[in-house]
């Protein structure tokens, strides 16, 4: 029975803390603005269609406290922005023999926490699930809850498979992956081109993003951008994919992605992550990514200070 | 001493019809929302660094009514809107010798109304100034005033000449220019890039559109894409013109250009006339745009109806 520790669980750490509470392991968090409520009533989730996933961490700890249990796994769930020094974040509360798990967004993100503590292991986390926050401590799981995982770069440890199997005896499809970085370009496919360009288009939902003039085309040179960069990194795809994501796309109704709900609330978005280290690792290759470089571009001329106050 | 009419006017047409007057024209004006004040007091500029510019009208115009005074030249300022019939606009106010004057925006913007109204002679006009409306028949010149102008498509006619000698002889710089079209691609060199931009930057002024990571990089490859279709068109500029156009707006304060403003204060912009003619003409030479293509589109995709409300 591991101990699971979940650093700075915002929605998706208290799922995942839920899942594997589920499973029998200790679960226990560090936390913030949320360390009150959190130890004094735990995370109550209002509503998922896996039944009642409200659970109590074994134990809450802030910034500054001691950990005596040690952590098997410590796990991030937080965004990648720039400003966060994700090694600074897990030094505190890893043991000599933690491994980490990732459980974040975006292409290539696993780099700057392997460089920053090369002596654990390190576990990538690919999660496709809709669960918000709607109080402190309070959550709604809305919709799925999967998730692909493997060691960084690549292979499949024990961790990985004993992480996994946990994750499935706590109600969840979880896939041991042996190329998880493949499979974070394969979901870059969709979200690298679609989550900047719905925040161009202030906050646009996918039916915009298809149906404007012009706009399906540009969807699809920005995902034709995408796959000639995994290719050149050595992750190739059937000729097929782009076609399929258009098509699976249109087929759901009109919705906006997680990075347009940022932006629509005023919360920073994983741009570097999602788009960012695309374009930088085409650099690296010398790939021309002009739709791509365009989209990242006007979005940090966005986030760049005025000179002239509006 | 001929008569002019000005259809629509709004600021520029109220500055350029000061002007006319000043050279002793008559200057007539068909107006909508402000045919009242103005009917009664005339155009009032509150400031311009060309002393007094107020002015009254010769006669005041509205829809419906028929004008028995016919107008030597037709003057159209409005925008340049995709919704905007510019020929059913002009037609009932043209006696069979009106020259029709456009004093508008954009690149290729001549064509919809020579094609419209092919039996008059069609003037082209580029305005370089700074005025504002203020209140209804209220105005402030601040900057600038002078412009070219030159017979649809190249020429310099004699209406063209005596027009430029009463701009002038008003108090500002008019240029009869023989290829009024060529003069419109090296305005493009800049706004094309730089307005539609500033406003995926949400109103974003030079400083940022200069200064944010990478997006000198992305104006320039904007202008070098501008550049690649005018010289389709048979319109090449110096080598050199990039660097003096980023070194000229360096030089300057940063500020918000017009489409900015227009887009900050909710108005419309001229979106097809100033960036979608030009990824149009590119169309029709199978040159590829990809810069001005995203931009173009993430400006549609905002511009289209969403599917899910915010």
């Amino acid at each position: 029975m591991s101990h699971v520790l979940i650093v700075g669980a915002g929605a998706i750490g208290a799922f995942y803390g839920a899942i594997l509470k589920r499973a029998g392991w200790r679960v226990s968090v560090v936390l913030r603005s949320e360390y009150q409520v959190v130890a004094e009533y735990g995370f109550t989730f209002t509503h998922s269609p896996l039944g009642d996933l409200s659970w109590r961490p074994d134990g809450v700890y802030r910034d500054g406290d001691v950990l005596t249990d040690a952590a098997d796994y410590v796990v991030l769930t937080s965004k990648v922005l720039d400003d966060l020094d994700r090694g600074a974040l897990l030094r505190p509360w890893l043991a000599p023999h933690s491994r980490i798990v990732l459980i974040q967004n975006g292409l290539d993100i696993e780099r700057a926490v392997a460089e920053a503590l090369p002596q654990h292991e390190l576990i990538s986390a690919i999660a496709f699930v809709g669960v918000s926050r709607t109080a402190p401590g309070e959550l709604v799981h809305n919709s799925y809850g999967h998730l692909s995982l493997g060691c960084y770069p690549s292979g499949i440890s024990d961790s990985v498979t004993a992480l996994a199997q946990a994750l499935e005896q706590g109600g969840i499809a979880a896939k041991a992956v042996d190329n998880v970085v493949r499979e974070r370009w394969l979901k870059s496919v969709w979200n690298a081109p679609f989550n900047p360009l719905s925040v161009l288009g202030n906050g646009a939902d996918t039916v915009q993003m298809l149906d404007a003039p012009g706009a399906e085309s540009l969807v699809r040179a920005l995902m034709a951008e995408v796959l000639a960069v995994a290719s050149a990194e050595g992750h190739d795809f059937p000729p097929n994919l782009i076609d399929a994501q258009i098509a699976g796309t249109r087929k759901m109704p009109g919705y906006r992605n997680s990075m347009a709900l940022d932006y629509l609330a005023g919360r920073p978005i994983e741009l570097q992550a999602i788009l960012g280290n695309i374009v930088d690792i085409a650099a690296r290759h010398q790939l021309a990514v002009p739709h791509l470089q365009t989209v990242l571009t006007a979005l940090r001329i966005r986030q760049w200070p005025a000179a002239q106050p509006v």
